[in-house]
């Protein structure tokens, strides 16, 4: 399934999300990550993010789509990701 | 249809487009709002945008779906939208 994953976390846990997402994920901008993930590792994606969030103030938001890709992506200014290669 | 918005603008042009973003969708964390709008309205509210962010540096993503909702959303910590609307 397609899944655009989302976070507001304290700054403590920013690098520690990030590095756990990215194994699953693509950075798309700060933030942000995409990807395609089967069920199975979408879950566990999860359970290892919830043993790192603080779950009174931190959140993290899944959006998931069965079909391949999602309808349709606009970027406006630049594609954040292709600096993040080139560096 | 239904819109997802990221945003990574830099700090001087954060307080306008959320603003700008805000007449449209809703907030939902930071960086990030949700919402149903009609292609006309989104088209208007790219071509706001366009006149804030700095488009060299700036990225303002648009997911588009033309179905009603998406599939899911899972929350893992925190609805920070709740917190938001009850302040």
């Amino acid at each position: 399934m397609f899944v655009i994953m989302v976070y507001d976390v304290g700054q403590r846990r920013v690098a520690k999300v990030l590095k756990t997402g990215r194994r699953y994920l693509n950075w798309v901008q700060n933030s942000v990550m995409e990807g395609e993930l089967s069920v199975a590792l979408l879950e566990k994606l999860k359970m290892e993010l919830r043993n790192v969030i603080d779950h009174d103030g931190d959140s993290v938001i899944f959006y998931t789509w069965r079909s391949e890709r999602y309808t349709s992506r606009d970027v406006l200014g630049i594609e954040k990701n292709e600096i993040a290669m080139i560096v």
